[in-house]
């Protein structure tokens, strides 16, 4: 037997990238210029954006001699599939793109996760830049480079870690998002203050009516400090080997109550209220926080609209929908847990029947 | 406006592996286990490689305390299309696979590409092991990390740069090759030398009909120096920014003639024969290389029983199926060419008129 050793270099120039946060910066295409490689990019969207926004961003692009042309998808999370991804890889190939066109995803997570996978798949690669158009993607999914579609047996299943080349967050564009996505993306936001920055949690504790106002200078904090946070958690730890993890506080419930109660039903951010409360008050019975805490979190939490009572499917269907069911009897089990507020840890030793307690005395009854 | 930046870190780690080659070494799963996360293996081969060696895979593993379950594809080109990879996808989820779970690839190219690409996008990205068990497979498309499907409008079109954990290249399994999948294999082989390494091209005029007997020690030779051809490019050259696309001579040639002739009829190492002619053709009317040259280059092919002149699709639809049909008057089109035997160049300065004389005269008139 002969051995060969492949030895590839890290492409390490391709590792960075800028996140630009300002209100109304969306037509500001010299942002854009520098990170295009050639005169011409495909625009990503949705029907629900694309009369919002998109001839704004299509003139300032123009304004610079960069041609653009959109595919525009069905707005919803139930079409973050195969089938609607094949529509973008169709419209890039019917399109004539070639290795260096870039897609820009204008929209929200389900347009930015479709259009960067697509984009992370499309000639095994194009380049990629993201102008999120929703809170909940400005904060949280835009950044990072998760990207992917659903699977009948699961949400995002399938994908890949690919990352922009460019975020350009217009937080001009929230001014038209409706209350209660804006009131989901705040759920994420409150997460970066409880799992690793207790200062901005005491901020956000002060100015949530402002946010809640939409007032710019709060919005564009709020951003910019949820941005820097998971920034510096994605550089730790890009494929979530291990920090990376802190940011899913909440999250195994959430995904337990979305889709338990169908996809769609509760919007994601609602599910990361109540899962982050389900999170402190197990963090409470691991006897890690004590009742101040809990309350404190669910002050928030109410403050900012969100639920923070989670749905009644049942003890069982929570650990089945969990994927725990074969684990509770006896054995111990991996969550995020808060130590204090603005501190999560990974906690592998969580019994089940300390689970089962939690769930039975913090579900909704109603 | 306001700025973050994003830092990754290179996962270096992540980024060289090995390739065995050897007679035998396909049951020897202490060379598989050091490379495992987890003592648990999906294995996608398809139906026509699954009878002759699944169940040696599976008991060499099995021998070491690895379970494994496979994940039978349907045999064939055809097949390498997204309701293929859902397949894979399907298997995965529904014997919960998690991050940790290794796919191994046991079969020849579309087998290596489509589990490649369920590997890359499975969960965003599970590790993955290469067992080729055809000679293209081994000395090609096993090696660089190319993975992916087709299009409608085109081959390759969609997939993702993703590298395995190892290649297991058993020349043993090249018994049961088809004699005609085996010269598509050295019309690879070949390439090698002729675009960088001019002492491997002379070796295997010697060598030929030993190879095509496939004598052990001369496969595993023609295997290891195409391999370590192939390591080297890739290694300077991931992501086919410059050098890696010398080891595409003669195949814009070669995708026209698979294409015309509808998928399939040709093999691809049998376009890559026919296409890299019409690159020696080409590269002589450029006045790069002389008479004798093509002649020689001509014999090797002749002597691999592979076809050296391609088929009559005229050459106005060589041109549209080479996408030049728009640049060809009066533009100077981009081409691998030769300088010498054991040396190609990027060229891109072809006159369009050189190119249309080219296919004229050498293009297949009976």
């Amino acid at each position: 037997m002969q051995t060969i050793t492949v030895n590839l270099t890290p492409a390490v120039n391709e590792r960075s990238y800028p996140i630009h946060i300002g209100a109304g910066i969306l037509d500001q295409a010299e942002l854009i210029l520098p990170h295009l490689l050639q005169k011409r990019v495909a625009i990503v969207t949705n029907t629900t954006v694309a009369p919002l926004y998109l001839a704004r961003l299509q003139a300032g692009l123009e304004g610079h001699g960069v041609a653009s042309f959109p595919i525009i998808l069905p707005d919803g999370e139930e079409h973050k599939n195969w089938h609607t991804l094949n529509l973008i890889h169709d419209g890039l190939l019917s399109n004539r793109c070639e290795r260096n066109t870039t897609v820009i995803a204008l929209g929200g997570g389900v347009v930015g996760d479709l259009a960067g996978f697509a984009a992370a798949t499309y000639l095994r690669g194009v380049p990629f830049i993201q102008v999120p158009t929703t809170l909940l993607a400005q904060v949280d999914s835009s950044v990072g480079g998760k990207t992917g579609i659903n699977h009948p047996l699961g949400k995002n299943m399938v994908g890949a870690f690919y990352q922009p080349r460019l975020v350009l967050a217009d937080s001009a564009t929230l001014k038209t998002l409706p209350e209660r996505e804006l009131r989901a993306g705040i759920a994420e936001i409150i997460k970066y203050g409880l799992i690793r920055d207790l200062v901005f949690f005491e901020w956000l504790e002060v100015n949530m009516d402002k946010l809640l106002m939409r007032d710019y200078d709060v919005m564009n904090e709020a951003i910019r400090r949820s941005c820097q946070n998971k920034a510096e958690v994605v550089a730790d730890d890009e494929r979530e080997g291990g920090v990376r993890a802190l940011l899913n506080l909440g999250h195994t419930f959430a995904h337990a109550i979305e889709n338990g109660m169908g996809y769609g039903v509760w919007l994601h951010g609602e599910a990361v209220a109540a899962g982050t409360l389900l999170a402190a008050e197990l963090s409470h019975r691991m006897q890690m926080i004590g009742v101040d805490a809990v309350e404190r979190i669910r002050k928030i939490y109410v403050q900012a609209g969100l639920p923070v009572v989670a749905p009644n499917l049942g003890v069982d269907r929570y650990l089945d929908l969990m994927g725990l069911d074969k684990k509770v009897e006896g054995g111990r089990m991996r969550f995020i847990l808060l130590n204090r507020v603005g501190e999560a840890v990974i906690h592998a030793e969580v019994p089940g029947p300390v689970l089962r307690e939690t769930l039975l005395e913090c579900i909704n009854d109603a």
